[in-house]
């Protein structure tokens, strides 16, 4: 008998059909003699439905408020669940992040979960119950109603996996596990049987949109054994695993390609090189709100400095007048250049810890095929180029055989 | 400076437009140095929807999973409500049943509240806020989400005041006050400045469904002076009082007349006259819940009695399977005969009670015009008669003339 805490977003409990299946699915659990917890998302599109419902009274909602009426979502749904359960001849209780209780900070619209109190739901486990709990959500200390953000519901059920000390936290998604790159782009794509989450973390933030960064990252921090598999599948397989062990004897040297097509790239040029001056050319830009990936600064030679960075698309136009506007004449930088047609791609993969040459042989691959590099960005287990954006395509397929990522892994 | 305490109801709250007029009238109050607590329903339709989605769930809903659900639609509006204010340049916070806390009983969707802490909503008044209260809410001890059953908004109003000790709870609703009948039915029907509590506690179980009824018993107990106003007028005006003091001097003998278009009659014909057989008859009608409005039965002669009652037109057809094919072989009944065209017609004043002859006034009325009386019950302030349903508009007109309702009360 095991411990499991399932997580099912808003397409999967999508409509009263589906809540169906997830109730279904659950019971099989149930039969199987283990302990079930689930949480959820709201139904999909309904969060969209009570944001713009809220946009219609104030352009910029009040966060507390908002937040009130942005979690209703979930509560709606963990009460269907349950009585889809109940339905199914099961016995189900829900509680609303509050009546868990999921405490929080006081961020609104982005709050971080501080402690879970596990008391309620390890009664009602213990009494045979399926708990059912509202993702996304939690109360702050005064009692106030919190929101974890977009895709918090991830977060949700690792942080619950984790206060219960769960056997594992499967993450029911639209997609059968992790991929080798996406498979659109490169059919011979393969599902991963386990990725180690320092690579799953590397992998998220790069694109590959199967698990939220921070509910990964608690994963990690807890030691939560995570599981991604399909909600869609009759039978849902093995999914992908998320391990926080490294096996270095097994461990492919490298498990994924990731990339982002939405990059744009900006470059002050001539910037003096002194103290500070990274905050003075950022700090305008992250107060516009403006979200930065990649940042590179080379060591000067004559005083001066050229300093890059890339952006999202959509916020290419701003960040340039931000730039040439503000930045530029205030610390007396020669210029500002930008191009907006330019993609990123990395190969992520633990094994390159321990194996040299990997940027070369990436640099190689790409040179072959007459790719330039733009910039180039690595951490102890990626190496991420920006190159021209019509390239991306040939780069992720290239990248994929040269590494053997086509070959079943041992 | 008053401290005041206002209820909106579904259609007053129906769109994000409406909520702004409601946000509007607050403004208006607290400039003129008022304090304001605002108790909403959730918008029109949005519980019904609720509900439809639970039953493609489960045909009849857990109780305690359909309050989770349904209070939802309250939780919206607070948070929509609050931001309205805030958009109106006034410091708002709103609140759910469960943060108040509103405390109730575990009756899952009929709960009923036992104490209300005010201490946050204090605080906040005292900061200058205007509170907003998700009404027909509450939270048991364990910490369950429960719902006051249709209509609650109002006893959520209501027992807000009475915590409160404010000085005048205001019901905003789509009528501008209580009439003296249905001016549909007679045009000459005129708004009462005032009514006391025990005529609008008979008006309302009559059919004038203006306010909830156990909103009523509720302000009379904690002598809430409660207002009926309409929230579509910009200038809502003076509205109904209803006063808990009876000021016998000025109050007029009859206030209004009432009616119920929907009643069956049933007799039980030839039953036995002994001690118990009430509860043989009704046992079983309540069982099947259906719900029973008058109940007559005479002194019986011959060692039997006949036994009449009213049950809702809808119940009918139910009410009469149940006692022919169970209650009437059980008890040894000589026949149950129905009739499912009938119509109740009362007069209800506070003032007939130090005023002989109002029964025979009407008896009369009745008679000249021709209609003939089926059943006639009567408590202190009411007389009700049940009549051939063809006859009832007639029968409102003439007895609103005869007890010269069309005339302005001093």
């Amino acid at each position: 008998m095991a411990l499991i805490v399932q997580k099912y977003g808003g397409t999967s409990v999508g409509s009263p059909e589906r809540i169906k299946n997830v109730a279904r699915r659950v019971a099989k659990f149930k039969a199987q003699g283990h302990q079930v917890v689930v949480a959820v998302s709201a139904m999909s599109g309904e969060t969209n439905r009570l944001i713009a419902l809220a946009k219609e009274i104030q352009t910029t909602p009040d966060p507390r408020e908002l937040d009130v009426i942005v979690s209703t979502g979930e509560q709606v749904t963990i009460g269907l669940l349950a009585m889809a359960l109940q339905a199914e001849g099961l016995q189900a209780r829900s509680y609303t992040g509050s009546q868990v209780k999921i405490l929080t900070d006081s961020a609104h619209t982005k709050a971080r979960i501080l402690s879970i109190d596990e008391q309620n739901i390890r009664a009602d486990l213990a009494n045979d119950y399926v708990v059912v709990v509202a993702g996304f959500q939690g109360v702050d200390e005064h009692g106030n109603i919190t929101t974890l953000g977009r895709g918090g519901s991830d977060t949700t059920g690792v942080a619950l996996a984790a206060a219960l000390r769960a056997d594992e936290c499967q993450i029911y998604t639209d997609v059968d596990g992790v991929y080798t790159t996406d498979p659109r782009v490169v059919p011979e794509a393969r599902r991963l049987k386990s990725i180690t989450f320092e690579e799953m973390l590397e992998m998220a933030s790069l694109g590959s949109k199967v698990l939220q960064i921070r509910s990964v990252e608690f994963a990690g921090k807890y030691k939560v054994k995570l599981r991604v598999l399909s909600s869609f599948l009759d039978e849902p397989g093995e999914g992908t695993l998320i391990t926080f062990e490294e096996n270095t004897m097994e461990q492919a040297i490298i498990s994924g390609i990731a990339f982002n097509r939405d990059e744009a790239k900006i470059t002050v040029i001539g910037v003096p090189d002194k103290p500070g001056i990274a905050y003075q050319i950022l700090g305008p830009v992250s107060d516009a709100n403006i979200d930065v990936d990649m940042i590179i600064q080379n060591v000067g030679t004559d005083g001066t400095t050229d300093f890059s960075f890339t952006v999202n698309r959509s916020e290419f136009a701003k960040a340039m007048d931000i730039l040439k506007n503000q930045v530029q004449p205030h610390i007396g930088a020669r210029d500002v250049v930008g191009d907006n047609k330019t993609a990123k791609v990395s190969v992520v993969g633990v094994g390159m810890r321990s194996h040299v040459g990997i940027a070369s042989k990436m640099f190689r691959t790409l040179a072959e095929e007459g790719i330039n590099i733009q910039m180039i960005s690595t951490s102890e287990i990626k190496i991420s180029v920006v190159i021209d954006e019509k390239y991306l395509e040939l780069a992720v397929r290239v990248l994929h055989k040269a590494f053997d990522l086509d070959q079943e892994d041992a």
